[in-house]
């Protein structure tokens, strides 16, 4: 929507309003250039843009990983759709119209792999997937800063600090089935957590992140995503990592992870649960230096990508995974 | 609205639902910190709170004009509102809480002086003046790259690029009282001019600006803008400067006015003309460097300011004001 | 000092000439903008300005803590005294002012919250806490990647590197109750280091730190400080973080503490110990990116007054904190 | 060659190697991402990208120039034929693929506009055109703060101080006929001054254009152009503006022309002018603020196309130019 | 004083402890790298460092101007004296040192070119050259956004408000031979202008200088300047020019010159009139972007001098200089 | 050879054509400012000028590290070379001649340590070593995101994405001594990868690192670096670190070593391995942010002459270094 008219790292082109151009896809990316939603810092518009450009190799549609020795953009067909038109000044219809895309894509079999925008889009990315697994029947993992289950603010039901709620109230998302990681800060307060309690979500703020370890957490959350659900939605907000490694975000809150524990978390999930869909929300070109938290953006995505293709390939009777083997191991 | 709360440079605090805070003043600041409506870099929403400190000297609410000889902060009565509470996703409900606030001012007697915020203000600001003072009554001068005279924008009606047309459209202004100076680049196109010249604006691009000088344009201009009205509006986007000179902004033109034709013009308006209104838009401090853009807002207010001050004085039988005189004679 | 008169966060403002005005607080913050003693980047000055307001939400003077349960702002009495008038030109005065500023606090019985400006001030800040509680009665706890135990430099006895070894030569702070964490890099040279051993100083170098773990030398620096002393100076310099996470500092060190860690201890060490003064120094916003080490400097005082709130909890007989309990657990 | 392939503003491309593909056009763009001649700050291998996507406008392929009625991606056939692969650190492969690009495009009849890179380019573009025009054919208009004649460099003979002199020296273009306007500064010295003078160049230092006038100086170089020449090739390094008006730059010079007086200069120049070839370089992104070194470049481009188009129109019988005549009269 | 120790643009040192190393010097630079004294953005005590360094070209101790012909760096004997040790904690003493320097400097017999620091240090700079020469027989060519005349600022009678007040005061320059050239803005109020106009400064403010125009106004202030005074000091705040020109500074206004005035203004000074000092002041990198500021200083240094070694070359029977004659004619 | 003439933190000069001037060395540091080989963002060639200054002390020629004890500076004899002469448009030459001057240090008995410059530069740093201590003889410790194994790159053989496969291929560094750490991401692919397999390199990817524990790859590593091999050569690029760490880089990489992880490694390498070569490499200050990248390279160098200066301090009898030891005990 902003500049020139690219695609996710030079992967081919589909058109949402032509179904046979995605007929066989795998995943489908999309851009929702929506930062109408923010309390805060604006510049998230710029995310789709941003995301899909941010990398120093060239734009050929091609990216193995060393890590898991697949290539997401070529071992599973991906598209990039373009961005959806949002008028930030215009957050109702803005929705509408991303729900709508998200619906499109999930009910061709792809999945829908958003990039934000500020995280107001998950509650029309989440519930368009939804609306074509079945309300109720996905998960939630949703990696943030924040609670995002604000109840009203600046007068509105809708914005980047109420998605959760608002989607848990459709029943697009069972509230007990909210996996939240790397919460920290002042923001809720008492009575919203009150609301969360009983809604059974599970939030997983970093003092008990960092005292029981990482990856003991995401064991305990996955054992919960996959109990009488279908499959996940993965959200991830980058300002869930530390101000110095995503400084280029709209609400920036200390102390959260590095990079390279969302990296690791992202491949993990995408590898041992059945993702499908996936949105990284709140990368803010504007105050972001020398492309940093674009290029986290950018690898967010492509790690996802990696572990969904390597997930289908072991499904399909190939080696397990194992990140202690040797890279040069049996090449 | 963002940040804390502030006035202008110290002056005193009123409230816009205590008539009685603000019955006596001659001016009143009002922020719109509104950016939804901007098609490109968001950001102005920080405008506000970014022109109401930009200054080195102490925030005490007084500013004393060497090239006026007058204080515009303590000659007049000047009171600082604070911010409209504007949320950018939702700009139908902005505007109509914008227009509420500068009528509120407007009807006062006092003179609203509206930082943006992006210039979609410019209709909520005019109108309100112009609901007070009789619609058609008020002639606009409008300093800006862009004519904002379009018709329909990512499928609505208002944003950053619309204003003046639905201005003239409503009756607020009439299209022959529509001074615009500073116009210059690539947009709009031949359909919009052509409507803009049936409604008889009188724009100056930048072209002819140069070729004639600025002082006989700004002559010319005063003479139609005081041609059976009974006063200006007074809107300036700060992208009328050169992006040189006002770096943060959303829609940055090379080829404009300097920072210093700038505040020599608003000084002669403001000095010459009867202005009843101001609005000074589209400052956006996240592509700001080292704050020069907000610094030089800010002193196209005090410009303003000093500049109504020394009419002011003069009127009541002071010396008129000449530029030409030493800095240190006769005082 | 600089800018508008704001508080931190929001909260109710005293005036330390009018004792009546901060009497019943538990907390009294006050800005020290010097940063005439610093021998590398200056820009300090502007650190409690830029400690004030670095946060995203309302500035309302609450601030609940999701990982602590209370709200440090509201649950305890917390005033801002605002600025010392401080005069980089002239450190002889301006520390003698600081000092005055925290001794008046410290006497009220309130917990002197100072932000700095730079580390020259941990000399009055010290000083005059331990004027009130006794000389040689309050143990130091001192974050830094510099020990700041310099003789002398540019021909002075104060400065930013100096003020560790006035507090011990003027009694005011025991050397063998002096506990440094975070030190590393090129300075001090063997001579300075041979005084620090003479005074028996516990200086943990980041070498120290990394081999044994942060948790085990804090667990040994805590059983110095409360040795025969009856309270704690806790003094941060922001530029103990690693330079990835708190760009924006004078003398910045590379191999630092991460953001994460530092927030974590700063909150165990005014959970465990009796606190009675704070000081956060070295914020230079100058050369911040994205304000996060502004964010980051916010963060360290919120955690330390949501800790001390949650101490004063429990010391009246509420649960003891338990950083492995999940977030919504009992609400 | 870096990033996603994009072209300028969104026109069509072409393929170079397919001469059926820009048969028609009548301006054809090529980018040369190479920075390997630059002296001081490198940079300009983002120039291409940047230059051909700094516009908040749609890429859509028409500007309509307010100021001269036309538009000048419409009116004329323009085509975007991408980036030959530039290796910055293989100078003289480089500059032997860019003048066959340039010589290519102009055998075609269409004029060549190229994107730099350094102006170590100019050689091989100006080459490149004089190869089809006719060795001395050609006139040269150079627009910079450097004269760009140096002799040898880091013991190269190529490289962006040296491109003139090999023009000079090949024949390509007659040393009379070489007209620089904006010079300014140190460099270079008396020796190679006179080899300059022996030449008979012409050489407006600032100094001259300051005390003259611009436009006086501008009418004697044109007259000098168009002697005995069949057409003009304009080079125009961004640095011959101003610092404060072109920060992103490898070499910046203090004291040049204005954004305002650059652009309207090369408009008079395609306009009054048969241009046979242009050139926009020294463009380098990493030290742009706000990106208003490439806007500035972007409408250098489209001036320069802008006026070519409207000589066309007069040429074919259109109204003469009137820069003075307003903007919506006759419209 | 500040990294590296370097000289300006490669010249030879000298110290000033050693008479015989400058007693044959024509100019001898020296640094004073305080910024103890400025009100608002610190970070001036890295303008010697900066300017010494702000060039493009190599560090050889040459630079042949083509506006002028002549090679400040080598047709004049120029040495750099390093800096002088400011501690920015202690005004008093830095500017005693610095006096002491200045004066060492001028009675030698060469020109003493100041690197600031903050314009605190035109006290000891203009009175050190005083004492040697005379007070009362040189005047102050003074550029300047502020009339830096302030009483007491902070409780201090010195500071970058102040020192032109000290120095009338001290009788070091007679009041009537101040000529103030740039000034504008909303400072000093009334009473300091009053006592200005008292001692019968000449201060020209901008609205002046635009309405008369620069040259006037210089040919007037050269006439009082030489009346009755021996040689004059130049003190040049870069702060006079426009922040787009010169961003990288304390206190910057808006509305000033050029970056090509003040070079064609320095140049026309130090080749029209006996120039006995020269001070460039206030830059400071920390606000600066592309380094523009300090290349700017650079060139006011090198335009000064450039200057000065024409103007000696006249009087020594050269050939008058002529800023219309062609850069190549006569070569 | 960018900027003025200066050492690595004020070291003694010497002359590489003089070899007397370096006959005593232990070690010598001398610049390579070539960015011609990079492949995406330029402007490494500043590293060389950062690397020498990016310190806040004195530049004195002395750094006693806290950590080891020693003082790196002064216990070894180092001297810096300056710059060999680099031009960036000419890679061939260029690292001809880096080679030569490596070549010339090593053969002196000094251990060169090379201040880059892009990564191009490990095929003339290596073999320039290889040559004077046998070719196959040492061993390859190399530290980035990436395994610049390349075949050909833009149609060359050289660049900064190839220089290990070249020395393979010449035979200077056996392949099954080859140590990589820290590659991560999507490039290269299979073939390259297989390639490395077949030279029997081993190359630790961050998944197998973070997996099995960085030390314990380290000392696995190291068995293999000593086996059958004379001495190490220590590459480090600086984008082995994390962006949050090393943003001012050409090609960053997410999820990277922290700071403190690659300065622990650093020492603990050359501490306990016989290194006889150093380059650090990537350090691009355009990209920079506060200088904090260049702060860490500074850093890697002194870490790695401390290191040697303690191994040969515990060579020659003394106590060897605990890093669990108390920074004030026995002092």
């Amino acid at each position: 929507m902003f500049g020139p008219d690219i695609t996710f790292l030079g992967v081919d082109r589909c058109d949402l309003t032509d179904p046979s151009s995605f007929a066989e896809a795998d995943v489908v990316i999309v851009g929702a250039p929506f930062d109408g939603g923010t309390s805060n810092r604006p510049g998230a518009r710029f995310g789709p843009q941003a995301l899909r450009q941010a990398c120093y190799l060239s734009h050929d549609g091609s990216r193995p990983s060393m890590a898991l020795r697949v290539d997401g953009l070529k071992d599973l067909k991906v598209l990039d759709a373009g961005d959806v038109e949002c008028y930030s000044g215009d957050l109702e219809n803005s929705i509408k119209d991303i729900e709508a895309a998200v619906y499109t894509i999930a009910q061709s079999g792809a999945i829908p792999v958003i990039l934000g925008g500020d995280h107001t889009i998950a509650l029309p990315d989440a519930r368009g997937v939804a609306r074509h697994h079945g309300f109720g029947r996905i998960s939630m993992i949703h990696f943030d800063a924040h609670a995002d289950t604000g109840e009203i603010e600046f007068g509105h039901l809708y914005g980047h600090g109420q998605p959760m709620r608002r989607l848990i109230e459709s029943g697009a998302i069972r509230g007990d089935r909210f996996l939240q990681l790397g919460l920290r800060g002042y923001w809720p307060g008492p009575e919203i957590l009150s609301w969360m309690a009983q809604q059974n979500m599970r939030s997983y703020e970093m003092t008990e992140i960092v005292a029981r370890g990482l990856p003991d957490c995401l064991t305990e959350a996955f054992t919960i995503a996959l109990d009488d659900c279908d499959g996940i939605f993965l959200s991830v907000d980058i300002d869930v990592c530390d101000p110095g490694h995503a400084p280029g975000t709209g609400t920036p809150e200390p102390g959260g992870l590095t990079a390279r524990e969302l990296l690791d978390t992202v491949r993990r999930i995408c590898y041992e649960l059945p993702v499908l869909g996936v949105e990284i929300v709140e990368v803010a070109p504007p105050y972001d230096h020398a492309d940093i938290t674009a290029f986290l953006g950018n690898r967010v995505v492509l790690e996802a990508l990696s572990a969904i293709a390597r997930r289908r390939e072991v499904a399909a009777g190939g080696e397990p995974w194992d990140p202690r083997k040797p890279l040069l191991e049996g090449r």
